[in-house]
């Protein structure tokens, strides 16, 4: 054990760095300070920090400028949060232990499968930050260099449920919905859980904010009512409602989810195992009975050929079944931006249109929402086969789906109207022609650059679909932002890409 | 390719921030600063900072608080001297293009073998600093969890040897030794280049500095003589002299091994083929022909049991031949520390008492040095079979080594005196036995505690050896360091770790 007791040598006093490291506990030290010297720490290496009962291990940067004073650490704010620190607090620095665990990613690396244990140790020390990105790379890593087999997806899988919060409702049936990402745009949830909730079915969905994209499903949901409840409030709007489209965060559902997803990322790796463990962890946390998986495949989408699309299916309902969810995965076409709207406020007004029937919702969007949730209807016996899609339609036509998101919207804290922007600028054809493609990655990039998913009312707002003849000087579609400066730094991106929307000679 | 044209937008002034974090380079910006915004970084991600023509791919730090001013962006050690920045120059800061490189390491993490090219642009992505800790540690793993075939190693081996600068020698036979390291004191290297030089053998000694031990060859042989040098000087001093031992950081030999060692350490990881690449590539890069391993064996040295020490000696010489590089390799005890002195000045004593041949000189020391020079002479064809340990003793016992030594110092820049310690302090037996084992481990960290390697004259000076008899308060090792503060530090974890030496009821 890590000597932790507090004596003159390894104390000192804490300051907030306003650091933002996403997960991973980064403290600063100048380089000849007292406990530097007196633990012998050597530059980038890992140490115990010690406050009050709460313990973190963190990357110890070195410094030898002013930055930080001689009497001083500053702490990243996942460190000082971890901690529960005050300001002027001290902290304790010291070695940590060795991570056990460790050698259980060291044994998989050796050509060894891990049992039920070893996931949970790993699992474990990852919730409590005690992997650096380091060691969570190794293990990523060698869980995909030799595929995990069906026994360790499923140890995996539980392990991530066991290490975080899990939720259990007093219905039998759950419904739940998950989209592999990619697509911008693609914001069905909102109206699913309204159809789903109006015909009676519980559907209590958490759902996470934007990390690399314009907007997330929470951060939507956020131009039309609060989506930051705790678990006691939540449960509250599910017993009235039936369903709720809330942020995730507050609930820790499979915390070790988004700190390995995180690193997926930069790696672009995304094996099966791993993927399939990253959902079913989320959704089985969640309480979840019957999951439809929204999995669009197109050549700039996450998943990009049927095959793939097959075996993941394959994978995640016999993983499913295992823990009693079952799963119907609905392979979609990934091509384009579902919808209009990208950012916040612009997918919301385009779930709104579609919720209240307007005759230019976008039909896309509608189409996409009435087929998932058929499924889900079809999946969970509320609608005999093939009856599903038309059923979902039948609960937008008659109103009954947007009273109830209303209803579930005042019950989260009260019905907003989602803001407007104050720019707009129109990107025009250049020639006449036929729109040939659209960059879902490139297009998701202008909507960020002109402030989304920060600015709610910020993205793109586009005017034509794949296919559709314009005239020259035609919008293809228009920026929104707050403020001029966004607006033009979006149309900086726009004029060195002027390829985001692609118009062929017809 | 990414747009680094200066923008009214992507430029922002830098500042030098004292940041030691060994190799990765690290940028801390506002998170509402104009560049951040209009470029839509998000936290954590990797930014390309390009400065008058150079480039490096940096990892974003932002902050929220008062840490840094709006309009300025504060550059870790790595990140500045890279981009050869002086106080009050702008950046440009842009998103990198995608790595190419990375493509091949998922390849091989998808099962796929990694042809030459594949290896030289990973390495070459490596060196230029453009691999996140991340990246690194995914290749590490990827390189480990199905372990390299011999074509592989040495495709990874010639491409770390091109990414480098590579030295020539007018002589045919260039002999070079290596330690696999784990045992503090285990200063044979300039005991072995003064016989080896002395007897008219070409030994271009490059050396490192401590990175986690309480001294690296380059901090010994400093005490007693500069080891500073650039290529020029070196081949100046070994045209002259024969031989050298200087630091080998002013040379870039394998450079990717710096980089890639720092992360495996981390991990834990050493696996056979890149330990073979490792060593072989540093070696061939330094222009040597004949190369002894030197390969302690023992429960807390790198190398655990002598199967896997014949394994690494089989790869070594194979892949080595390729290369044509002959290599020898000597498995040693690992057991306990080796001499007395522990700390660039202790261990300076010792070499220089073998060396001057001392009465008192550490037996141990000079039996592991005249062992290892008789292997590499053999090798070299400069002494028939089983007559080079002897031919390494008498060259030690007619003070040829010495005088030779004298020399190179004297060419290096100027024989030194090594500094001797202020404050010194006993450890004493609490017991009447027998010294049971000394735990290389920890004995290493008191040394470093005491100051070493920063504090040249700090360390621990080791009265006995493994089986040594002891009388109740005869010292066990004196701690040497230059202030009380230390010393009192360096006291503090030895009351802690009272089983550092143990010592038995006889």
């Amino acid at each position: 054990m890590s000597n932790t007791r507090p004596t003159e040598t390894n104390t000192i006093r804490a300051r907030r760095l306003g650091l933002d490291t996403q997960f991973e506990a980064v403290v600063f030290m100048r380089k000849d300070c007292h406990v530097c010297r007196s633990e012998g720490f050597s530059a980038h290496a890992r140490v115990l920090l010690c406050h009050d009962g709460h313990q973190v291990i963190a990357t110890l940067y070195q410094v030898t400028g002013d930055l930080i004073a001689h009497n001083e650490a500053a702490l990243s704010e996942s460190a000082w949060s971890r901690l529960g620190m005050k300001d002027g607090d001290r902290i304790v620095v010291t070695h940590p232990d060795p991570l056990d665990s460790l050698s259980h990613v060291r044994s998989r690396i050796y050509g060894h499968d891990l049992g039920e244990s070893s996931f949970h140790a790993i699992i474990e020390d990852i919730v409590e930050g005690k992997y650096s990105d380091i060691d969570l790379s190794s293990f990523i890593t060698a869980c995909a260099a030799r595929p995990l087999d069906h026994k360790e997806i499923l140890a995996l899988t539980h392990a991530m449920v066991e290490a975080g919060e899990r939720l259990r409702w007093p219905a039998g049936i759950v419904v739940d919905k998950h989209s592999v990402g990619g697509l911008p745009g693609n914001r069905t949830t909102p109206i699913i859980v309204a159809i789903a909730a109006s015909l009676g079915l519980m559907m209590p969905k958490t759902s996470s904010r934007a990390i690399t994209s314009p907007s997330g499903t929470a951060d939507t949901m956020e131009t039309m009512a609060p989506v930051d409840l705790d678990t006691a409030a939540i449960r509250r709007v599910v017993e009235h409602e039936g369903g709720c489209v809330v942020w995730g965060g507050a609930v820790r559902l499979s915390p070790a989810d988004d700190i390995l997803i995180r690193v997926e990322r930069a790696l672009d790796l995304d094996s099966e195992g791993q993927m399939i463990a990253s959902v079913l962890s989320k959704k089985i946390a969640a309480g979840s009975t019957h999951l439809v998986l929204d999995l669009p495949v197109g050549p700039t989408a996450k998943v990009r050929s049927p095959e793939v699309a097959q075996a993941l299916a394959q994978g995640l309902s016999s993983i499913g079944e295992t823990f009693g969810l079952r799963t119907k995965v609905v392979v979609g076409d990934g091509l384009q931006p579902v919808g209009r709207g990208i950012g916040p406020s612009l997918e919301a007004r385009d779930v709104l249109a579609v919720l209240k029937g307007e005759p230019d919702a976008p039909a896309d969007l509608r189409r996409r929402a009435t087929a998932l949730t058929g499924a889900l209807l079809e999946l969970a016996g509320a609608a005999s086969g093939g009856k599903g899609e038309a059923m979902a339609a039948r609960e937008l036509d008659n109103g009954h789906a947007w009273a109830k998101f209303q209803r579930i919207c005042e019950a989260q804290g009260g019905m907003r109207v989602p803001p407007k922007s104050r720019q707009q600028r129109p990107i025009a054809a250049e020639r006449p022609g036929k729109v040939g493609a659209i960059d879902n990655r490139r297009i998701a990039r202008l909507a960020k650059l002109a402030g989304a998913p920060d600015d709610k009312a910020a993205g793109v707002d586009l005017h034509v679909k794949v296919g559709d003849a314009v005239l020259a000087g035609q919008p293809l579609c228009t920026v929104h932002a707050d403020s001029p400066g966004e607006l033009a730094y979006a149309f900086d991106y726009a004029t060195l890409n002027p390829d985001i929307i692609t118009v062929d000679k017809s």
